[in-house]
């Protein structure tokens, strides 16, 4: 963990270091994951089958007839889940689902002044591929709020990839899909799942979009099948940055640090405070709530390797730090956080007053937790409803509008050496 | 050019030929592509000249103090310009601007049945770079195209990079540029250009997004830089899809086909008619056309390579022919345009009725004439106003909205594994 001091020399240095700290090692399967798309383009199911059963644990058990989850082993595993678990998920879905329902964009079609008509219509994907990880990494939080977005924006066939690396799903992840409405279920992950979502095999029709998280291997796997389909973002480490005031509790200051902390020895938790008094306190309050959480091991390494305390002298003036810091999470626990909240420009997602930790908008606040990491918070957005649908505009002249239009038209297309253009509009104007 | 019948025995086939066909041979420059982007990160305006003097045609006129592009030539390259081009300009900015006024999404801020209040803010990047082409792809319509939205979202910062092959800027972008209120311009282009707009040099401060078609060198720079900063699609070879009856008019069917041909040799042109007569005179007219066309060489080749004309028994049948097809550009040329248009799913823009050539949509429509190509639009649509914004999401919770939400988001917690998520609600319920 590293203390900076706004008012100190080297602040700006310092500042710097934070920003551009590589928190990721990308591990070079590039070549591999090639091999393995190639692979399942020319083999289908069987090479689906042979790249599982060599490159998963327990995938020797893997044949054709069993990619597809069936509709009993999801029943049984829906019955093993604890009734507050799936009761948690349900209230966790319904509250997401409402949240996203605002979000469907509107159609619109005008005629201007000149007789042009014109606009715009949303349509949802024909088919969207979700990816979901494995073992510990297996969030059923994750299938909520990747798939509920796309229930929502109304695509008819939602299809869910996971892997089993302990010879199961977790059954609380396929009562999430069930929860969700995902049409189909397979077991098979890693970069030879992602190539089979992309171009498909005997068993599992090829999608439009594939989205979702995954290791090194799936992330290198969506960046290569991307342009056959649609991708979401690679998503880094998590982030959270605090903006905090001397009236902040710092138990619960250090509770959500570690929050975020814990996720992954690569996550990064940053406190910015205007009291030297909060600063202090919540660095003890940090390590009295290590001593006894579970993962401590991995908030640990992330606390010390990439976690910060940073003073200055006016939470105001600190803007522009937390605009380059860009996080995906913002926490604001002042007693003026909805004013400091408008001045700030890049931040995927906003948790407003001390009675608003991250974790509530992990599960059930509503807004999505798929949100831009490592300062790509500048140019990108959480997941929504828009990204399962698709704008088409519309233009439609008639006879006297193409006469007011077309002149422009083509003495644009001259301009630019593209005779067949200005024909094509002067030819319906006998010019 | 092939003639396909949807009723023939291996119309299946031929069909999945026409969807597959590869117009584009990926040229690896992407090793060199890493060395340029590596030398501009370490060399700045240095290492940006120094490229373009090896590399571009007329680079060895760039120095430093050079790069950027002064106002003084901006003016004289307007007063080169033709009235009657810049006329055509401004009202053809004035279309795109209006139109995209309409695209400006809103926030969102409300509170729930529990107390919860959540929604979301868009705001501006804080900074974009508008990549435009030398010599004669060198178009002003694209600069209308990519930085009208920009200014729409409300962008501060609009920059632009147009490398001079021929010794100087096209006068016609320069004066896109000022009609658009572009910034800065930077006289240089290929990676070294995208290295420098995402990573800055002492003239060129970073941008967060870079959009603007671009050459081989250009599109891998753009894959490679993208999370340092966002990208838009790579685009590829332009594509039309005409659907028409027999009521059409031949030779301004044949017109549209052309003009898209005349683009590039790696352009696609392909009618869909329930009329074998309208197949046959477009055909012939298409061979009228072209003995006349400044561009015929190109267009002839796009035609005899990728061109095609598929004759089918019912045009509402085949709208799963469109969809599959997932068009840049969708002609419709029949009495039923609307009706058939609201069936298709996949199309980056309409054109309704016989009065719409696509050549109107290029230039003063109003829509965007930036569009997903290569099937692309079964998952993507065109450049918009919110390419350039993003989206923050916020929630706040109070105390008794935490209570109401707290228990499910603990009982999540715990069934992930995250017992720090669980503590980071439960501390401030004393639970």
């Amino acid at each position: 963990m590293v203390r900076l001091d706004s008012s100190s020399p080297g602040f700006r240095d310092d500042f710097a270091r934070l920003l551009t700290v590589k928190r990721e090692i990308a591990e070079d399967v590039d070549e591999t994951v090639r091999e393995i798309i190639a692979g399942v383009v020319r083999g289908g199911d069987a090479a689906l089958v042979d790249y599982t059963r060599r490159l998963d644990r327990h995938g020797a058990e893997l044949t054709a007839a069993r990619i597809r989850v069936g509709e009993d082993e999801i029943e049984a595993a829906i019955r093993d889940c604890p009734a507050e678990a799936l009761d948690a998920l349900r209230f966790a879905a319904e509250r997401i689902e409402s949240f996203h329902a605002q979000q469907v964009p509107s159609d619109h079609l005008g005629t201007d002044a000149l007789g042009v008509t014109s606009g715009w219509r949303w349509t949802a994907l024909e088919s969207v591929g979700l990816y979901v990880p494995g073992g510990t990494a297996s969030y059923p939080s994750s299938v909520l709020m990747n798939a509920l977005p796309a229930r929502v924006a109304g695509v008819p066939r939602l299809v869910m990839a996971v892997p089993m690396p302990e010879g199961q799903v977790n059954p609380l992840v396929l009562a999430a899909a069930r929860i969700c409405g995902v049409h189909e279920v397979y077991r098979v992950g890693g970069a030879q799942a992602v190539a089979a979502l992309a171009y498909g095999t005997e068993t599992i029709a090829p999608v439009a979009k594939i989205v979702g998280p995954g290791n090194a291997w799936v992330a290198a796997a969506k960046r290569r099948v991307f342009g056959q389909v649609g991708i979401d973002m690679i998503a880094g480490p998590s982030e959270v940055l605090i903006l905090a005031d001397g009236e902040a509790n710092p138990d619960w200051v250090a509770a959500d640090l570690l929050a975020q902390a814990e996720h992954d020895a690569a996550a990064q938790a940053i406190l910015i405070t205007d009291s030297r008094d909060l600063a202090d306190a919540v660095e003890a309050a940090v390590e009295r709530a290590l001593a006894v959480l579970p993962r401590a091991e991995i908030a640990r390494a992330s606390w010390r390797d990439y976690g910060a305390i940073v003073v200055v002298d006016d939470l105001h003036g600190a803007v522009p730090l937390v605009d380059a810091i860009a996080p995906e999470h913002l926490e604001i626990e002042t007693a003026d956080a909805d004013e400091l909240a408008a001045k700030v420009r890049n931040a995927g997602a906003i948790f407003l007053g001390a009675h608003t930790p991250e974790a509530i908008g992990d599960y059930v606040g509503g807004p999505n937790h798929v949100l831009p990491t490592a300062r790509s918070a500048r140019f990108s957005s959480g997941l929504g409803v828009i990204d399962f649908m698709k704008r088409t505009t519309i233009l439609r002249c008639g006879p006297e509008s193409l006469r007011a239009l077309g002149p422009a038209a083509i003495t644009l297309g001259r301009s630019e050496g593209l005779e067949g253009h200005a024909r094509s509009v002067a030819i319906r104007l006998n010019l």
